[in-house]
């Protein structure tokens, strides 16, 4: 029997919980402009008729995980009784299913709630595929037919900067060596930075020790959040570049605090601290603002970073497209799932943009890891000038933690995509029932 | 006593409500994109410790409502027990606390479902504080010193193109004439076009009919769907020139159906049909996609017209800036409520760009009149090459319906936005327990 027609096959629930961690509480993952987050996600699990699980999640900083939630159950009726391999065989059609339907997009389309939705059910898809398929999921992508893999692509709205065959082309172009840099990746992993030492909370002598832990655990690259005020900015920068000297990499974060013209102005006065990128100077929607900050830090040789929270590959394309951003930071969360990043990297290949993931939060770099050690394997060929961004938040919370050594991500060989969690941390954190939050209910700061 | 001190002016309660009617039964409202739309609203009421009231909408096409309010209820702490005056005194402040709340900006920011939600909110404040002053919202807005009007604009992100001090100057220019405007606007109220001629569900003897009844009516603008095969466009355009000849205005709208290259293909091809403009011809984050077609399709005289579902200021600001649209077309329910879009009508005077308003759906033409007349007497101060879209459904269900006369809207003259519905409407649709659903339980069609 076909795969196609076996009911075992059949998709029979999908659930979705909230669940969030308290992390407010010690100020980890503090920025200019998210100063209290508790870092959450949407879980989603889908469960087929023969018992084999998939699951998938999109992150979250607290407060809104329940309109997220809602948003997944909106799209349940999509995804229920039908085939898993219906759904792989022609995944770029249910992908556009699910992010086009036809009364859910005006309340998106492909932005903010419903595309997050769109990812926590994607995400569970491959995870399932790739479990089904017994193989991690960037050894899945990695052994995928050209073909096969752009299939899964919806090129609604991008067929002006690639086509499918052009898709195809850039896949094949490196194939002949894949094995090789197979060999690198098991071997050696693939570069981490940490943002670590300089989240917007910590004091000066946090820093300073957080410098020195992660230069001995043989990191190179380090970012600072910036942005609240100069002077302080200042101070920070000065901290780390005298904890990390300049043979290694400072980064900048701002997290959409300046408008333009002020991020020019700041970022150009912090210009001596060598900064390799600014990170979201400015409004994650304004491609022209960040194409004009690009151009005027050019001749300080401060590259711009972006993406994390880009809506989608429309957006994308944009950014890639008028030298808005030189540093690609594609997010495993916020759009809609493996499918459509897989655009992006397709695109940024193609108009050559380094991408450099973001990571962190819940679950990010679990996931994020499969796909940039694909792009290695089976699209850009180097490392060159690539890292993903490595927080160590909430890894213990899953049950195929990341692996890093000497700075570097190891390739998981779990089947899969990494975003299992422990059922002891859902019992601890799911909200607002979870053991965590009955516990210390009314002990937490309110609402706002 | 100070107002802003005054105990019966706090807000004591915000409540939401999911109404939705069936229209998709009858076509009605259908395009390319949207085949079987539910005309739908999340409907937010407050009310003030002294009982006055005011209501606000966001529009929704029936599936995901749930969603929108549930954004609606995360919010709900920011407002509860404000004082409005305190709000009103302070409201780009305010509107910032609202659009960037710490853990919830996560999820948008400022896009989708969370800016639906916001719209809601804003609309009922708005409606509030006409009431309170007992006029019309348009009148408010009229009446307001521009430095006050300006304060309610929040300008981040977009003061490299506007800042304060020039949005007060461009509030200022015609400030002299604005009894003249005011008078005529009384008097001969504010140009509509129709829509109602040709949703794509409708028979082409159904679109030669209305056409007949619409001239009769006295309009002169008529806008057609297209968009879903090239033929049957072709047909279409044919039925509605031969209808309303030469002498008056044809416009069609693809509503995001295209890639780039395919809507310049497209449209050149419908050309001699000679529209006005070709609406949303691909997606609405294409900024520089809309740039594209619109050099293309400039040697051929058509206009790129869109808006509707523009996500923030931000992204109106590049439309604006870069050539991407020749008709903005703000909705008052989709960007965040009037304060945000006080700032697009600024600057696309600034850019001079023609503002003509997206209107139909649920209480749209109510709110955006109101918007639209501001304009006219006391920013834009010319109706020339600018009208609001008209489409005559669900107007019955509100309390002061807008008034059409020699295809005109006439200003409404009752305090508020007009965003009122009548209980009786709300009792009948009501999702999931309005007396409509319950009577027809299981007769309209399944959810997908």
């Amino acid at each position: 029997m076909e795969k196609q027609n076996d009911e075992t096959f059949k998709i029979v629930s999908l659930t979705s919980e909230d669940i969030r961690w308290p992390t407010s509480l010690q100020g980890d993952g503090s920025d200019a402009m998210h100063t209290d987050p508790d870092y959450s996600c949407v879980y989603v699990t889908l469960k087929l008729k023969n018992g084999t699980k998939g699951h998938g999640l999109t992150f979250t900083l607290g407060r809104g995980t329940e309109v997220v939630k809602s948003a997944v159950e909106a799209m349940k009726h999509l995804v229920i009784d039908r085939n898993c391999w219906e759904i792989f065989h022609n995944f770029g059609v249910f992908w556009r299913a699910l992010t086009s339907e036809s009364q859910l997009r005006w309340i998106g389309p492909e932005k903010g709630v419903t595309h997050l939705a769109v990812a926590a059910i994607i995400n569970a898809l491959w995870d399932l595929w790739a479990r089904l398929e017994g193989k991690p999921v960037w050894q899945l992508l990695v052994d995928m037919e050209p073909e096969v893999l752009v299939s899964t692509i919806d090129f609604r709205y991008i067929s002006d900067v690639i086509t499918p065959e052009e898709a195809i082309n850039l896949l094949k172009q490196n194939s002949a060596t894949k094995t090789e840099r197979q060999n690198d990746l098991l071997k050696n992993g693939y570069p981490a930075y940490t943002t670590q030492v300089g989240w917007m909370g910590y004091s000066d002598e946090k820093i300073k020790g957080l410098c020195k832990d992660y230069l001995l655990k043989a990191y190179t690259s380090f970012k600072l959040k910036v942005g609240r005020d100069f002077e302080s900015d200042v101070r920070r920068c000065k901290i780390v570049r005298e904890s990390i000297g300049w043979e290694n990499q400072l980064m900048i974060d701002a997290n959409q605090i300046w408008d333009v013209n002020q991020a020019i102005e700041w970022v150009i006065r912090l210009a001596e601290y060598k900064p390799l990128w600014i990170e979201e100077p400015t409004s994650p929607d304004d491609i022209l603002g960040h194409a004009a900050i690009s151009k005027a830090l050019e001749p300080f040789n401060i590259g711009v970073a972006t993406g994390e929270m880009c809506a989608n590959r429309i957006m994308f394309k944009q950014f890639l497209q008028s030298g808005a951003m030189q540093f690609c930071q594609i997010d495993s969360a916020r759009i809609g799932g493996i499918n459509e990043i897989l655009s992006v990297y397709l695109m940024a290949k193609k108009l050559n943009v380094k991408v450099c993931p973001h990571a962190g939060g819940v679950g990010l770099c679990e996931m994020v890891q499969h796909l940039q050690m694909w792009d290695y394997v089976s699209l850009s060929a180097t490392k060159s000038g690539r890292m993903i961004e490595y927080v160590d938040q909430q890894h213990d919370q899953f049950e195929y933690p990341v692996e890093i050594k000497n700075a570097c991500y190891m390739p998981p060989r779990h089947p899969g995509y990494s975003t299992e969690l422990k059922q002891s941390a859902i019992n601890e954190y799911k909200f607002p029932n979870g053991s965590w939050w009955v516990a210390n209910a009314g002990t937490t700061k309110p609402v706002a």
